[in-house]
Protein backbone atom coordinates (compact mmCIF):
# COMPACT_ATOMS: atom_id res chain seq x y z
CA UNK A 1 0.00 0.00 0.00
CA UNK A 2 1.38 3.42 -0.41
CA UNK A 3 0.89 6.14 1.41
CA UNK A 4 -0.27 8.69 -1.11
CA UNK A 5 -2.84 6.48 -2.21
CA UNK A 6 -3.84 5.76 1.12
CA UNK A 7 -3.76 9.61 1.44
CA UNK A 8 -5.78 10.31 -1.32
CA UNK A 9 -9.06 7.82 0.10
CA UNK A 10 -9.39 9.38 3.35
CA UNK A 11 -9.18 12.82 1.78
CA UNK A 12 -12.12 11.52 -0.03
CA UNK A 13 -13.68 9.89 2.53
CA UNK A 14 -13.47 12.75 4.97
CA UNK A 15 -14.84 15.12 1.87
CA UNK A 16 -17.72 12.85 1.03
CA UNK A 17 -19.14 13.55 5.04
CA UNK A 18 -18.63 16.82 5.43
CA UNK A 19 -15.73 15.98 8.19
CA UNK A 20 -13.27 18.72 6.82
CA UNK A 21 -14.39 20.73 10.05
CA UNK A 22 -13.75 17.79 12.75
CA UNK A 23 -10.58 16.98 10.65
CA UNK A 24 -8.52 20.00 12.20
CA UNK A 25 -5.12 19.25 13.03
CA UNK A 26 -5.93 19.39 17.23
CA UNK A 27 -8.51 16.97 16.67
CA UNK A 28 -7.03 14.41 14.38
CA UNK A 29 -3.27 14.62 16.87
CA UNK A 30 -6.01 13.70 19.76
CA UNK A 31 -7.84 11.08 17.90
CA UNK A 32 -4.46 9.82 17.12
CA UNK A 33 -3.80 9.35 20.62
CA UNK A 34 -6.87 7.99 21.62
CA UNK A 35 -6.47 5.32 19.08
CA UNK A 36 -3.01 4.19 20.25
CA UNK A 37 -4.23 4.35 23.35
CA UNK A 38 -6.95 1.35 22.61
CA UNK A 39 -4.18 -0.31 20.68
CA UNK A 40 -1.96 -0.77 23.68
CA UNK A 41 -4.89 -1.68 25.14
CA UNK A 42 -4.73 -5.24 23.51
CA UNK A 43 -1.57 -6.37 24.71
CA UNK A 44 -1.68 -4.54 28.19
CA UNK A 45 -2.22 -7.43 30.15
CA UNK A 46 -0.58 -10.26 28.28
CA UNK A 47 2.55 -11.80 29.13
CA UNK A 48 5.51 -10.88 26.50
CA UNK A 49 5.10 -14.88 26.07
CA UNK A 50 2.14 -14.62 25.43
CA UNK A 51 2.07 -11.04 22.69
CA UNK A 52 4.20 -13.68 20.36
CA UNK A 53 1.65 -16.32 20.20
CA UNK A 54 -1.08 -14.16 19.48
CA UNK A 55 -4.26 -16.08 18.35
CA UNK A 56 -6.02 -14.87 14.90
CA UNK A 57 -8.87 -13.03 17.02
CA UNK A 58 -6.16 -11.12 19.12
CA UNK A 59 -3.96 -10.57 15.52
CA UNK A 60 -6.93 -9.24 14.43
CA UNK A 61 -8.37 -6.78 17.29
CA UNK A 62 -4.69 -5.46 17.30
CA UNK A 63 -4.78 -4.97 13.48
CA UNK A 64 -8.07 -3.57 13.67
CA UNK A 65 -6.46 -0.68 16.08
CA UNK A 66 -3.15 -0.42 14.07
CA UNK A 67 -5.35 0.87 10.92
CA UNK A 68 -7.36 3.22 13.10
CA UNK A 69 -3.76 4.65 14.36
CA UNK A 70 -2.55 4.60 10.83
CA UNK A 71 -5.57 6.28 9.52
CA UNK A 72 -5.26 9.20 11.37
CA UNK A 73 -1.81 9.64 10.88
CA UNK A 74 -1.78 9.90 7.67
CA UNK A 75 -4.79 12.60 8.01
CA UNK A 76 -3.07 14.12 10.10
CA UNK A 77 0.10 14.74 7.75
CA UNK A 78 -2.34 15.53 4.60
CA UNK A 79 -4.17 18.17 6.81
CA UNK A 80 -0.72 19.45 8.11
CA UNK A 81 1.27 19.60 5.03
CA UNK A 82 3.70 17.09 6.09
CA UNK A 83 5.53 14.91 3.60
CA UNK A 84 5.22 11.47 5.10
CA UNK A 85 7.38 9.50 3.24
CA UNK A 86 9.54 12.34 3.13
CA UNK A 87 9.81 12.86 6.76
CA UNK A 88 10.36 9.26 7.37
CA UNK A 89 13.18 8.90 5.14
CA UNK A 90 15.12 12.02 6.71
CA UNK A 91 14.34 10.07 10.50
CA UNK A 92 15.74 7.39 9.53
CA UNK A 93 19.32 8.46 7.90
CA UNK A 94 19.56 10.73 10.84
CA UNK A 95 19.14 7.38 13.49
CA UNK A 96 21.45 5.67 11.50
CA UNK A 97 24.11 8.45 12.51
CA UNK A 98 22.91 8.14 16.07
CA UNK A 99 22.48 4.50 16.33
CA UNK A 100 26.23 3.57 14.49
CA UNK A 101 25.94 -0.86 13.78
CA UNK A 102 27.97 -2.37 16.98
CA UNK A 103 31.01 -3.79 15.70
CA UNK A 104 32.50 -7.08 16.82
CA UNK A 105 32.00 -7.91 20.64
CA UNK A 106 29.93 -4.99 20.95
CA UNK A 107 26.62 -5.02 22.59
CA UNK A 108 23.40 -3.81 21.34
CA UNK A 109 22.22 -0.13 22.72
CA UNK A 110 19.08 1.00 22.23
CA UNK A 111 20.65 4.19 23.57
CA UNK A 112 21.76 6.75 20.64
CA UNK A 113 25.12 8.24 20.45
CA UNK A 114 24.63 11.39 19.42
CA UNK A 115 21.47 13.99 19.89
CA UNK B 1 6.28 5.15 0.13
CA UNK B 2 5.26 1.65 0.04
CA UNK B 3 4.39 -0.02 3.62
CA UNK B 4 6.41 -2.83 2.64
CA UNK B 5 9.69 -1.36 1.28
CA UNK B 6 9.61 0.63 4.92
CA UNK B 7 8.77 -2.84 7.08
CA UNK B 8 11.72 -4.43 5.41
CA UNK B 9 13.76 -1.56 5.69
CA UNK B 10 13.17 -0.91 9.16
CA UNK B 11 13.65 -5.06 9.82
CA UNK B 12 17.41 -4.78 7.90
CA UNK B 13 18.43 -1.83 10.56
CA UNK B 14 17.22 -3.79 13.76
CA UNK B 15 18.70 -6.64 12.91
CA UNK B 16 21.85 -4.78 11.96
CA UNK B 17 21.98 -3.54 15.58
CA UNK B 18 20.85 -6.41 17.17
CA UNK B 19 17.48 -5.02 18.25
CA UNK B 20 15.17 -7.94 18.40
CA UNK B 21 15.52 -8.26 21.87
CA UNK B 22 14.00 -4.78 22.56
CA UNK B 23 11.74 -4.60 19.30
CA UNK B 24 9.04 -6.91 21.24
CA UNK B 25 5.73 -6.25 21.12
CA UNK B 26 5.49 -4.94 24.45
CA UNK B 27 8.21 -2.45 24.11
CA UNK B 28 6.96 -1.60 21.21
CA UNK B 29 3.52 -0.50 21.58
CA UNK B 30 5.18 1.75 24.24
CA UNK B 31 7.63 3.10 22.25
CA UNK B 32 4.69 3.72 19.83
CA UNK B 33 2.41 5.66 22.80
CA UNK B 34 5.88 7.58 23.90
CA UNK B 35 6.01 9.38 20.38
CA UNK B 36 2.67 9.83 19.61
CA UNK B 37 3.08 11.80 22.81
CA UNK B 38 6.13 13.78 21.55
CA UNK B 39 3.83 14.06 18.57
CA UNK B 40 0.86 15.93 20.68
CA UNK B 41 3.32 17.74 22.88
CA UNK B 42 4.18 19.92 19.54
CA UNK B 43 1.09 20.90 19.38
CA UNK B 44 -0.54 21.28 22.48
CA UNK B 45 -0.16 25.04 23.68
CA UNK B 46 -0.68 26.34 19.93
CA UNK B 47 -4.65 27.85 18.89
CA UNK B 48 -6.01 25.97 16.65
CA UNK B 49 -5.40 28.95 13.91
CA UNK B 50 -1.72 28.50 14.86
CA UNK B 51 -1.47 24.80 13.50
CA UNK B 52 -3.39 26.06 10.34
CA UNK B 53 0.16 28.03 9.67
CA UNK B 54 2.77 26.26 11.35
CA UNK B 55 5.85 27.69 10.35
CA UNK B 56 8.81 25.59 8.39
CA UNK B 57 10.37 24.57 11.57
CA UNK B 58 7.37 23.37 13.45
CA UNK B 59 6.21 21.41 10.50
CA UNK B 60 9.83 19.86 10.30
CA UNK B 61 9.58 19.11 14.04
CA UNK B 62 5.56 17.43 14.05
CA UNK B 63 6.94 16.03 10.78
CA UNK B 64 9.86 13.78 12.64
CA UNK B 65 7.73 12.83 15.07
CA UNK B 66 5.09 11.38 12.85
CA UNK B 67 8.17 9.60 11.36
CA UNK B 68 8.88 7.76 14.49
CA UNK B 69 4.85 6.88 15.46
CA UNK B 70 4.73 5.61 11.77
CA UNK B 71 8.34 3.55 12.03
CA UNK B 72 7.06 1.83 15.21
CA UNK B 73 4.01 1.63 13.88
CA UNK B 74 5.39 -0.21 11.32
CA UNK B 75 7.86 -2.10 13.19
CA UNK B 76 5.33 -3.59 15.50
CA UNK B 77 3.01 -4.39 12.75
CA UNK B 78 6.05 -7.01 11.48
CA UNK B 79 6.76 -8.04 14.90
CA UNK B 80 2.91 -9.04 15.50
CA UNK B 81 2.59 -10.49 12.03
CA UNK B 82 -0.02 -7.86 11.19
CA UNK B 83 -0.66 -7.03 7.53
CA UNK B 84 -1.03 -3.52 8.04
CA UNK B 85 -2.72 -2.93 4.38
CA UNK B 86 -5.08 -5.27 4.50
CA UNK B 87 -5.98 -4.30 7.93
CA UNK B 88 -6.23 -0.68 6.99
CA UNK B 89 -8.23 -1.62 3.88
CA UNK B 90 -10.47 -3.51 5.67
CA UNK B 91 -11.01 -1.39 8.63
CA UNK B 92 -11.89 1.69 5.90
CA UNK B 93 -14.63 -0.81 4.44
CA UNK B 94 -16.07 -1.45 7.42
CA UNK B 95 -15.72 2.32 8.03
CA UNK B 96 -17.63 3.22 5.05
CA UNK B 97 -20.66 0.90 6.42
CA UNK B 98 -20.37 3.04 9.90
CA UNK B 99 -20.54 6.55 8.77
CA UNK B 100 -23.14 6.80 5.40
CA UNK B 101 -22.48 9.57 3.21
CA UNK B 102 -25.00 11.65 4.20
CA UNK B 103 -28.05 12.95 2.12
CA UNK B 104 -28.34 16.43 0.91
CA UNK B 105 -29.47 18.85 4.13
CA UNK B 106 -28.18 16.22 5.90
CA UNK B 107 -25.48 17.06 8.85
CA UNK B 108 -22.17 16.21 9.07
CA UNK B 109 -21.91 13.76 11.94
CA UNK B 110 -18.70 11.98 13.45
CA UNK B 111 -20.93 9.78 15.31
CA UNK B 112 -20.83 6.10 13.74
CA UNK B 113 -24.82 5.01 13.11
CA UNK B 114 -23.66 1.55 13.54
CA UNK B 115 -21.24 -0.70 15.28
CA UNK C 1 -1.34 14.87 49.76
CA UNK C 2 -4.71 16.13 49.44
CA UNK C 3 -5.93 16.84 45.62
CA UNK C 4 -7.76 19.97 46.84
CA UNK C 5 -4.90 21.25 48.61
CA UNK C 6 -2.93 20.14 44.96
CA UNK C 7 -5.74 22.08 42.72
CA UNK C 8 -5.44 24.99 44.37
CA UNK C 9 -1.80 25.43 44.57
CA UNK C 10 -2.23 24.82 40.56
CA UNK C 11 -4.49 27.36 39.95
CA UNK C 12 -2.37 29.75 41.80
CA UNK C 13 0.66 28.84 39.98
CA UNK C 14 -1.36 29.25 36.45
CA UNK C 15 -2.93 32.32 37.47
CA UNK C 16 0.63 34.26 38.45
CA UNK C 17 1.88 33.22 34.75
CA UNK C 18 -0.99 34.09 32.99
CA UNK C 19 -1.42 30.70 31.84
CA UNK C 20 -5.14 30.46 31.84
CA UNK C 21 -5.39 31.08 28.36
CA UNK C 22 -3.27 27.99 27.71
CA UNK C 23 -4.90 25.83 30.21
CA UNK C 24 -7.66 25.12 28.41
CA UNK C 25 -9.47 21.58 28.04
CA UNK C 26 -8.18 20.28 24.46
CA UNK C 27 -4.67 21.62 25.60
CA UNK C 28 -4.50 19.87 28.60
CA UNK C 29 -5.77 17.05 27.59
CA UNK C 30 -3.25 16.82 25.18
CA UNK C 31 -0.47 18.17 27.55
CA UNK C 32 -1.43 14.75 30.06
CA UNK C 33 -1.20 12.73 26.94
CA UNK C 34 2.05 14.16 25.65
CA UNK C 35 3.39 13.06 29.85
CA UNK C 36 2.11 9.54 29.38
CA UNK C 37 3.97 9.17 26.47
CA UNK C 38 7.05 10.82 28.37
CA UNK C 39 6.38 8.33 31.37
CA UNK C 40 5.47 5.19 29.26
CA UNK C 41 9.11 6.05 27.31
CA UNK C 42 11.10 6.06 30.80
CA UNK C 43 10.16 1.88 30.84
CA UNK C 44 9.25 1.07 27.41
CA UNK C 45 13.16 -0.41 26.80
CA UNK C 46 13.37 -2.13 30.16
CA UNK C 47 12.45 -6.42 30.37
CA UNK C 48 9.71 -6.85 33.25
CA UNK C 49 12.39 -7.83 35.94
CA UNK C 50 14.55 -4.80 35.36
CA UNK C 51 11.44 -2.84 36.05
CA UNK C 52 10.49 -4.25 39.48
CA UNK C 53 14.61 -3.25 40.52
CA UNK C 54 14.78 0.25 39.40
CA UNK C 55 17.33 2.16 40.15
CA UNK C 56 16.93 5.18 42.14
CA UNK C 57 18.36 7.43 39.01
CA UNK C 58 15.48 5.27 37.07
CA UNK C 59 12.87 5.78 40.14
CA UNK C 60 13.43 9.76 40.64
CA UNK C 61 13.12 10.04 36.25
CA UNK C 62 9.61 8.06 36.36
CA UNK C 63 8.29 9.89 39.24
CA UNK C 64 8.88 13.20 38.23
CA UNK C 65 6.97 12.44 34.89
CA UNK C 66 4.30 10.93 37.25
CA UNK C 67 4.46 14.02 38.82
CA UNK C 68 3.45 16.03 35.65
CA UNK C 69 0.73 13.69 34.81
CA UNK C 70 -0.89 13.91 37.95
CA UNK C 71 -0.34 17.53 37.93
CA UNK C 72 -2.25 18.02 34.12
CA UNK C 73 -4.79 15.37 35.39
CA UNK C 74 -5.61 17.68 38.60
CA UNK C 75 -5.42 20.86 36.74
CA UNK C 76 -7.51 19.51 33.61
CA UNK C 77 -10.13 18.48 36.58
CA UNK C 78 -10.31 21.56 37.93
CA UNK C 79 -10.74 23.50 34.51
CA UNK C 80 -13.54 21.32 33.64
CA UNK C 81 -15.04 21.50 36.75
CA UNK C 82 -14.90 17.55 37.72
CA UNK C 83 -14.55 16.60 40.94
CA UNK C 84 -11.76 14.11 40.72
CA UNK C 85 -11.96 12.34 44.31
CA UNK C 86 -16.07 11.59 43.59
CA UNK C 87 -15.58 10.63 40.37
CA UNK C 88 -12.52 8.17 41.83
CA UNK C 89 -14.53 6.87 44.63
CA UNK C 90 -18.00 6.33 42.19
CA UNK C 91 -15.39 4.80 39.66
CA UNK C 92 -14.02 2.00 42.49
CA UNK C 93 -17.50 1.32 43.72
CA UNK C 94 -19.18 0.11 39.93
CA UNK C 95 -15.34 -1.43 39.46
CA UNK C 96 -16.22 -3.70 42.73
CA UNK C 97 -19.53 -4.80 41.05
CA UNK C 98 -17.39 -5.15 37.76
CA UNK C 99 -14.68 -6.94 39.31
CA UNK C 100 -16.02 -9.38 42.06
CA UNK C 101 -13.72 -10.87 44.50
CA UNK C 102 -12.97 -14.46 42.98
CA UNK C 103 -14.36 -17.43 45.04
CA UNK C 104 -12.54 -20.38 46.43
CA UNK C 105 -10.36 -21.86 43.42
CA UNK C 106 -11.40 -19.40 41.28
CA UNK C 107 -8.62 -17.77 38.95
CA UNK C 108 -7.61 -14.20 39.12
CA UNK C 109 -9.37 -11.97 35.74
CA UNK C 110 -9.10 -8.84 35.14
CA UNK C 111 -11.73 -9.37 32.67
CA UNK C 112 -15.10 -7.58 33.70
CA UNK C 113 -17.92 -9.80 34.32
CA UNK C 114 -20.32 -7.09 33.55
CA UNK C 115 -20.68 -3.68 31.55
CA UNK D 1 -9.14 12.86 48.95
CA UNK D 2 -5.52 11.81 50.05
CA UNK D 3 -3.25 9.89 47.69
CA UNK D 4 -2.68 7.95 50.54
CA UNK D 5 -6.07 6.68 51.23
CA UNK D 6 -6.72 6.17 47.33
CA UNK D 7 -2.91 4.21 47.20
CA UNK D 8 -4.17 1.72 50.25
CA UNK D 9 -7.73 1.34 49.14
CA UNK D 10 -6.38 0.36 45.28
CA UNK D 11 -3.67 -1.97 46.41
CA UNK D 12 -6.40 -4.14 48.73
CA UNK D 13 -8.72 -4.12 46.26
CA UNK D 14 -5.82 -5.27 43.52
CA UNK D 15 -4.71 -7.77 46.47
CA UNK D 16 -8.47 -9.14 46.95
CA UNK D 17 -8.35 -10.44 43.27
CA UNK D 18 -5.21 -11.79 42.78
CA UNK D 19 -4.55 -9.17 40.58
CA UNK D 20 -0.66 -8.34 41.88
CA UNK D 21 0.37 -10.75 38.73
CA UNK D 22 -1.12 -8.49 36.38
CA UNK D 23 -0.53 -5.16 37.92
CA UNK D 24 3.51 -5.36 36.90
CA UNK D 25 4.64 -2.24 35.96
CA UNK D 26 4.87 -2.62 32.08
CA UNK D 27 1.55 -3.22 32.06
CA UNK D 28 0.37 -0.57 34.27
CA UNK D 29 2.06 2.30 32.35
CA UNK D 30 0.32 0.68 29.18
CA UNK D 31 -3.00 0.43 30.73
CA UNK D 32 -2.51 4.01 32.24
CA UNK D 33 -1.41 5.20 28.34
CA UNK D 34 -4.82 3.27 27.47
CA UNK D 35 -6.96 5.33 30.17
CA UNK D 36 -5.63 8.52 29.00
CA UNK D 37 -6.36 7.70 25.19
CA UNK D 38 -10.01 7.11 26.59
CA UNK D 39 -10.06 10.58 28.28
CA UNK D 40 -8.56 12.33 25.22
CA UNK D 41 -11.19 10.46 23.09
CA UNK D 42 -13.56 12.30 24.93
CA UNK D 43 -12.95 15.67 24.04
CA UNK D 44 -11.51 15.30 20.23
CA UNK D 45 -14.52 16.40 18.35
CA UNK D 46 -15.58 19.18 20.52
CA UNK D 47 -14.38 22.45 19.58
CA UNK D 48 -12.65 24.66 22.62
CA UNK D 49 -15.88 26.25 22.79
CA UNK D 50 -18.01 23.02 23.35
CA UNK D 51 -15.12 21.78 26.08
CA UNK D 52 -15.77 25.03 28.07
CA UNK D 53 -19.94 23.84 28.14
CA UNK D 54 -20.03 20.49 28.85
CA UNK D 55 -23.22 18.78 29.18
CA UNK D 56 -23.73 16.90 32.08
CA UNK D 57 -23.66 13.80 31.06
CA UNK D 58 -20.41 14.46 29.15
CA UNK D 59 -18.51 15.75 32.09
CA UNK D 60 -19.81 12.19 33.73
CA UNK D 61 -18.27 10.68 30.80
CA UNK D 62 -14.91 12.74 31.16
CA UNK D 63 -14.88 12.09 34.99
CA UNK D 64 -14.87 8.34 34.77
CA UNK D 65 -11.71 8.47 32.11
CA UNK D 66 -10.40 10.54 34.78
CA UNK D 67 -10.98 8.31 37.32
CA UNK D 68 -9.32 5.48 35.50
CA UNK D 69 -5.93 7.58 34.66
CA UNK D 70 -5.26 8.77 38.63
CA UNK D 71 -6.25 4.98 39.63
CA UNK D 72 -3.57 3.66 37.54
CA UNK D 73 -0.79 6.15 37.84
CA UNK D 74 -1.41 5.80 42.02
CA UNK D 75 -1.60 1.97 41.28
CA UNK D 76 1.55 2.18 39.51
CA UNK D 77 3.40 4.82 41.87
CA UNK D 78 2.80 1.78 44.39
CA UNK D 79 4.18 -0.84 42.32
CA UNK D 80 6.91 1.41 41.66
CA UNK D 81 7.84 2.54 45.38
CA UNK D 82 7.40 6.16 43.26
CA UNK D 83 6.05 8.46 47.07
CA UNK D 84 3.68 10.66 44.34
CA UNK D 85 3.40 13.46 47.02
CA UNK D 86 7.03 14.09 47.85
CA UNK D 87 7.91 13.46 43.36
CA UNK D 88 4.81 16.23 42.78
CA UNK D 89 6.43 18.39 45.76
CA UNK D 90 9.80 18.68 44.05
CA UNK D 91 8.11 19.14 40.25
CA UNK D 92 6.85 22.01 41.35
CA UNK D 93 9.50 23.86 43.13
CA UNK D 94 11.81 22.95 39.63
CA UNK D 95 8.69 24.88 37.58
CA UNK D 96 8.76 27.43 39.83
CA UNK D 97 12.26 28.10 38.35
CA UNK D 98 11.86 27.28 35.29
CA UNK D 99 8.68 29.16 34.77
CA UNK D 100 9.42 32.46 36.52
CA UNK D 101 6.26 35.00 37.49
CA UNK D 102 6.48 36.99 34.26
CA UNK D 103 6.91 40.92 35.19
CA UNK D 104 4.28 43.57 35.04
CA UNK D 105 4.26 44.11 30.76
CA UNK D 106 6.12 40.60 30.01
CA UNK D 107 4.11 38.16 28.11
CA UNK D 108 2.66 35.09 29.64
CA UNK D 109 4.39 32.22 28.20
CA UNK D 110 4.56 28.30 28.65
CA UNK D 111 7.73 28.46 27.14
CA UNK D 112 10.54 27.47 29.87
CA UNK D 113 13.58 29.61 30.34
CA UNK D 114 15.80 26.62 31.93
CA UNK D 115 16.29 23.55 31.61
Amino acid sequence: MSLDALTADLRAFAAERGWEKFHRPKNLAMALAGEVGELVAELQWLTPEECESLTDAQRDAVGAEMADVLMYLTRLADVLGVDLETATRAKMARNAGRFPVPGPGEEASVVPVQA
